[in-house]
This record gives structure tokens, C-alpha cells and sequence, in this order.
């Protein structure tokens, strides 16, 4: 992903063999805004104390407008930047089932939910500054060619200027930045992956990480030096510049806020990269 | 609505007991992108051919994502202004039913819908430039303070810059003037209206209009001289800057095709508004 | 409602001026399954522990299939009636907005919601065996007399054994009576009431009552003497076959159990009127 | 029909290198009522003249509430036999893009729509007799072995005495025999075939044959001699006891007369299978 040769943009601080010092800073991003009508899911108000980049749902898989509204005026406030967590049309499965949309539906998809959360991130006085697909699309456009190439189309379709959140070696990073956006990768605080760098699945056990401390530590030594340690033992290399918490989890504000403590106690600034 | 006194813009050209000259500038209007999926309505690529100003549906009626895409880059192409066709959400009842939503909500699914038809609307080169109420919403913002008032305030924090289009003497129109936005009246070719101005419920007979050269001859009526005959045979005053045909009805193309060809011989262009 | 000289069934015992020793049976009634795919609503495990009857949403305004299947089959379980609790199709406003939706595709709307929950309550190894509208649309039909009468007669379409559950001197259980439907008068826990007998909205403050012990008291006297008092001091005749607790408040199944608890102290059991 | 020898029931006629009489009864098959709100799609009436067996789209693809009731009632009186056409959730798709749907969501999604239909089935005078998976899930389910075992488990929960109808060979027909269905195959009059008997796929050219009268010659081969001809020359076995014909393509109508008549005129009647 760190691609300084490239002619396109970068937002990736840590280079290879890198530099320490820039290491040094770390956005936190989380997703919000995931209620829908009636139904609430997570606590935006007290995780907008404590991120620095929201991934706002844009009604396709939760977010009715009531709460894009709420939640746009709310991160402007707290001066969290605001992104736009897109996904397949499936509020039944809260875009967790892959679906087999046709690249060109699933490009005007993106265009859909990008423009309907700007309208309300324009209002509360900023804008959408980056993109990071939600769900079974994020995991689909680590690998999927098509889609990949179909999110990427439509978010410099929509707005050349945004940045683009995913995972490292995915292919939705690899065809952003062909298209001339700017990537940024990031990695999970509280997901375990497996020593070729991906995250393992939520199907199996141990797939996500329940202990504060050993949460925080992780995310110490990943912003430190990059590497994260996998199942297996061995070091993969992750190097995000962004970090995400979960916000529906059992004790997510707590953990989130932790590890914020600690990334700041080590003059590790949470700063946002957009 | 032609408050030509008022600190608000307003594009109702023809002055009360007016000018007869600005009347023969007349806009035509049409709702197009109301198909959603699989399932088309109305044939709006023959209509873009028609009118000067696309009501676009926005996704809470009807329009799906690809619709959008495709209705806005072809209006652009065509030279016709993008409007947004803003509605209740309700597919299943086409936005033809009254829903009680409170004002804020329905302020919040309107900014919603702005911003997504806005998003294709600038990738083809444009943006949103009016907005019109469809349906069941187009009806009950004609007397429904709180929801007219809801509406108004959602497009001007949308962008104060976008006109409004209604039925003159509408709550809807008061209340848009009354926040600065620009107003336009519209008159429909094929409606049958009451004595009072309203238009006669589709539920009575009579209520459309289906004879092609009468429809033609009261478009031409309107637009000279202002007036229309009533169902009791008198005329109401309706002066409209904009005339609404359908695209939706049997024949409608042909229908529309006639009132611009009627038109255009008489010297009056049809021109958009926005 | 009970209208003995009517050749129609009715399940509500308290008879005018009447007969003390049947007011010691008593229903409890509590909205159920009312999540929707990740997100839930209520605690519908521990409720079941505590009422007689289970009106179980039906994927209108709430509960997908999967949670249909749970509750239907844990209903069954632990011997809770199973009551359809139809909607106006609103997933977006949970079914609390008025929707003015013609008769004929309300009834057929009412059809769709009982056929599905039938489904799952007789994999159960039970069936629906009554119907209670939600949120609006049992608002709207105290009085909407088209709406009524064609949720009445969808219901009696559809099964004509069904019992149908409603507020005292509703049109909703004067037309079911009319088409020969069993009605079930039922009175509101925690709901303040008019003195007329209606509800007092929730838009006012104090519609909802949260003192435990006071909403107790007022069940056991609303069986046991067919009374309550309203906001105005004065007592109005309830009479309730069935009492309706709410499952989504704050101590909401504390408050059941409660009211459960203080009723079975004075013998009077908790028993299914269907 | 009826193959008592065998362990599972089956009504697949045609015996392998078998009895050429009993191959003279066809069911002709046709999916319904897949219009939507105010959108329509292929011509209910004229096919309901045509048919002897209705595939009737369940409100998850297509068929809301009131198109449900319409096509049941006209059915029944047409006697035209029902089936659930059974779907994924999916409007905006119509059903015919594949959804990684977890196995027990996939069931309770097919229990779901299998009882809204039966429900106006019923108040019509009949009951769904069969299920006919559509567009994507019928596609996925001729290989993918957990959904096309769910399928098979919901329909059995539901009514064990429904038939199945699907592509011969697939494992949409093998898990519903494992489990005790009767199993119907089912040809396409116009679909193209490969050599190995699978359907050609759409988005490859010449997959749909549209010239009437080969379409008519080729239902007249498959029902005689249990044959097709594929892409490849070569014959493949198909032996189907329903042949399906479309009615949402262009002559639709026309194509399913002259299949009709076609058969009829070589004393094939069509004959429902349930």
C-alpha cells in the first residue's frame, strides 16, 4: 500500500523499514450511526468522544436519516472527521451477506449513499472526506476484482478528493489508487489475523479479542513498529495509519477508550488522516 | 406567490393583471425516473426530448440507484434541468399514500433524497437545481402547515439556491418564500381543477383530461392569458411559470409532444425555470 | 363490546354491572418479536415467562423471519398464545405513523402479515390464534371506520375462528364483532387514560406511567372492579379481558412481573383469553 | 407420477429409456404476479388462459400483498394450480443476484414467504401445492449445498405434502427427495442448453431462444423422446413432467399459446402436476 513511486496520493505515513517518527501518529475510526428507526446499535454520542474518524452508515444496511443528521451534526461538533461506510442494499442482514451485485448497480450503490450522507455532512458544516465500505462488501473487495474496481469507479466518480479506508494488499486499495485516490490502510484493535495478514473469520473462535489490556497493547506495538502478531505466532506487517475500534461490542466504549488513553499517554496524538 | 415586494426571489414571471409578454416564456415539466429494479414507467428518454425540467425520483417512491444515473446523464445531455422528485418512503404505495411523519423526520428523508439524486445529478455534469414534492406529499403540503414548513426548511439547508416548484396558494410555496427560496407556480395540462384552484381528486370522474388537442388548448390558454376553466365552467386564475404534463398515462408522449409543438408555434419556448 | 344478545362470540367476561367472580380471570398481553435482523427490541425470553398472550410482530413494522421462528417457537414452549400484532408496512417508523392506505390494500396488507406468522406458529406446533394491530394503525381504527372495517374483514378472511384484541368501544372491535369475530376488550398497564376512556397521547407528559408498584395496583383494581382512574381524577369502566404490558421501557420486565406477581396473590390467575 | 418403489416420492413421469405413454402428460409452468406496487411485469390474465401451474412471486422479489390476492383468486378460478416462486430479499434486484444468505436465515426467509402466499391461496379457495425457487436462489441452489438443504427443510417444515419443481440433477431436487418431497423436473421451453443439461447463461448470446415456432418444435421433442438439443449438437436428457414458458419477455404470451396449442393438437394436454 505505501506506494511513494506512485503518482497517486498516499495518506500511509509508516514507510517500509521505516520511519519511526511518523509512526507516531494514528487515527482512531469507528463505525456509527447503525441504528435504524426505532433501533439503536452502539453509543455514537460516547464513541465521538473518543475517535477521530467516523464511518457514518448511509441507510443500505443502517442509518435512516434521522440519525445521519444526528450523527453528522454530532462529529462536526467533536471535530471527528466524517466518512462514509457504504454497503450492499440489505438492512434484513446488515450488509453481511455478499451479494452478487453487477459492478455498474453496485458503482451507482456507492454514488447513492455517498451523495445521501453528504447532503447531511455538508449541513452540519463539513463534508464526506473518505470512504470505507462496510461489512461483507469490505471483505468481498479484498479479492474481488470487479467490485473493487466498481467502488473505487464511483468514489472518484463521486469526489476525486476522498480518501479510501481498507485493509493492506486488498484489491479495493490496489484499484483506488490506479484511479488516483488516496489510500489509507488500516488495522483492527480488537480482530485477530492470520499470518498472511488477513483477519480470521468471525466464524471461528477467538476471532475477536475481549480483553482490554491485551487490545491496547496491540495497538501500542502496531503504531510502534507496524507489525501485529498473528494466530500462528509469527509477526505480519500491518503499518495502519488508522486503527479501528468496534462500537457494538460488549464494553466497546471502555476499550475504545483505553486504548485512546494509552496511544495518548505515549504521545501517540490520535489524528485523523483526512 | 408573486410577491415581486418581497425581500425572497421569486421566478413566477406574469404579474398579477400582468405583462402579457412575460407569459410567453413557459416551462414544461414532466416526473421521470420512476421505475425502480426491474419494473420501468412512463418512457423517459422520448419525454427528455419534451420538456425543459425532469421531476427525478429520488429512491423514496421510486428511482433506484442505476435510474438516477442514467435520467440525469441523459437530461444532461438533452439540456434539461435536473429537478429532485422528493417523497415519502414508500415503494410499495408509490408515495401516493399520506404518511403522518413528524416534521423532523421528514425534513431528515428529504435532505436524504436531495443529496442522493444530487450526487448523479453533479457526475453528469449538473446539480439538483429545483425540487418537487411527489404524490401523496405534493397533496398534503398544500394545506399541512407542519409538513409544508418541514419541507421548506429541509431544502434550504440543503441549498438555499434551489427553487421550489408547486401549486400556487399551496402552504408548500408560503412557506418556501417564507425562508428565501425561489418559488414557481405550476399549472397541470391534464387535470381537471375546481372552481377554488384545486385540482379535482383523481378519485372523481373527469379528474384527468385525455383529449390531446383540448389538453393542448388549455396549455396554450394558460400560458397567454393566465386562466383556466374550471369543472363548474368558470375560470380560475393560475398563471403558471411551469406546466406539469404526465409521462406516466397512455399516450403521454404524444400528449406532451403536442402541447410543446402548440406551443412553439405560438412563439412561446418552452424554457426551463432553473 | 359485550354484547351477550349478539349472535357473535365474544371472549370478554366482565359483564355489565356484573358478575365479580369472572373478573378474577385475566390476560396478560405484551408486544413481542419486535427486533429486526441485528437489531433487537425488548427482552423477549423473559417476557415470555411473565404473560398469557404474545402479540408477535409480524415483519410490517418489525421482527424478520428469524426472529418470527424464535418467538413463535418459544411461545409454544412455555405455553403462550400466539396473536398476530399486524402493522402498517413502516419499518422505517416502526408502524407509529398513520398511513392513509386505501382499504382494499390494507386488508390485503393484514392477509400477507397473519399468512406469514401463521407459518411459523404452526411449525411450533400451535397457530395464530388472535390478531392485535400496532402502533398507528391501532390508533387510527378507533375511529377510522374504512380502516377497520377492512382489517376486520381481512381477518375474518383469512380465519374466521381468530379472536381479535382491542380497545373498549374501538370501531376495530365493533366492525369484528359485526362480521362475527370474537372480541377481546383489553386495558393498558403503565397508560394514562382520558376520561373518556381513550388513551392520553404520548406526546403529553405523564401518558406513561413508570412507578411499578402504582401501575399494580391499578391492574388489580381494573380486574377487579372494571375501573380506573383517569387523568382527570375521575373513574372510567375498562373492564379488560386482557391487560397489555409493554416490553420496551425502561424495567419493562420487571414492571410485568410485578404486575403478574400482585394479581396471582389474589388469585387471580394470568390466563389466555384465545 | 407416483413411484411407490422408490424410497422418497417423486412425480418426475418419464422413466429412463422409459414408458413414451406417460410422457404425454406436461405441466406447463409460468411465473405470476411479479409486478410490484404500481409497476407491472407480463400479463397475469392472458397466461393465467394458458398455464396449468402458477409459480406466484412471494413479496420478496416481486408480488405485493394485492397482486398476491388478485393472482390467487384468478387461479383458483382458472384453475390454474399455485406454487410459491420463493426468493431472496431482494426488490431492488428482483431476486436475481445470489446473497451468501446464512442456511437458517435462507430457511426462515422461504417458511416466511411460503405462508404470506398460502394465506390468499386459501381465502381463494385452494393452497400452495408446490415451490419453485426464482432467478438466483433457483440458480444457486442447483449446486450450493447448504441453501438448497435449506429450502428443502423449510418447505418440508412447512407442508411435507408440497411438491418441488427444479432443474433435474440439481441439489435443490436431491435434498428436497432426501427429506421426503415429491420432486417434479422441469424444462425450459426457451432457454438454450448446455451439453451437459445445464442452462446457458443469460449474459451469454443466443441464451434465450425467441423464434416461436422452434420454441414450440422443441417442447413437442422434450415431452415424445425426453430430449433437447444443446449448444453442442448433441442431445442432452431432460425428460420434464413441466415445461417452463416466460411471460415477461417480449410476445410472451404468444410464445405460451403456440407451446399450448402445439401439444394439445398432439393429444399432450397440459396437466398440473399437484
Amino acid at each position: 500500500m505505501n506506494t511513494s513511486s506512485e503518482p497517486t496520493g498516499t495518506a500511509d505515513s509508516p514507510k517500509p523499514g521505516g520511519n519511526r517518527a511518523e509512526s507516531t501518529v494514528v487515527d482512531l475510526n469507528c463505525d456509527l450511526g447503525e441504528g435504524f428507526g426505532i433501533w439503536q446499535l452502539g453509543d455514537d454520542d460516547a464513541l465521538l468522544d473518543v475517535v477521530t474518524s467516523a464511518n457514518v452508515a448511509c441507510g443500505f444496511h443502517a442509518g435512516d436519516p434521522a440519525t445521519l443528521r444526528r450523527v453528522t451534526a454530532r462529529a462536526v461538533e467533536s471535530g471527528v472527521v466524517i466518512g462514509a461506510q457504504v454497503s450492499y442494499r440489505d438492512l434484513a442482514g446488515f450488509g453481511r451477506r455478499f451479494i452478487d451485485v453487477p459492478a455498474a448497480e453496485l458503482a451507482d450503490d456507492i454514488v447513492y449513499q455517498l451523495g445521501a450522507l453528504d447532503g447531511f455532512a455538508r449541513i452540519a458544516g463539513d463534508r464526506v472526506r473518505y470512504v470505507k465500505p462496510h461489512g461483507a462488501l469490505y471483505n468481498a473487495i479484498v479479492d474481488h476484482e470487479e467490485q473493487a474496481a466498481a467502488v473505487a469507479a464511483a468514489v472518484y466518480d463521486y469526489d476525486p478528493e476522498l480518501a479510501v479506508l481498507g485493509l493492506p494488499g486488498s484489491q479495493w486499495l490496489r484499484h483506488a489508487a490506479a484511479v488516483g485516490l488516496t489510500t489509507v490502510s488500516e488495522a483492527f484493535a480488537d480482530r485477530a489475523y492470520t499470518a498472511r495478514g488477513s483477519l480470521v473469520s468471525r466464524r471461528e473462535p477467538g476471532a475477536v479479542l475481549d480483553d482490554p489490556d491485551r487490545i491496547a497493547d496491540r495497538c501500542v506495538r502496531m503504531v510502534r513498529t507496524g507489525l501485529i502478531t498473528s494466530v500462528t505466532g509469527t509477526d505480519v506487517e500491518v503499518r495502519p495509519r488508522s486503527i479501528c475500534v468496534h462500537g457494538d461490542t460488549p464494553g466497546a466504549v471502555r476499550i475504545a477508550r483505553l486504548v485512546r488513553d494509552r496511544l495518548t499517554a505515549l504521545d501517540i496524538v490520535p489524528t485523523a488522516f483526512a
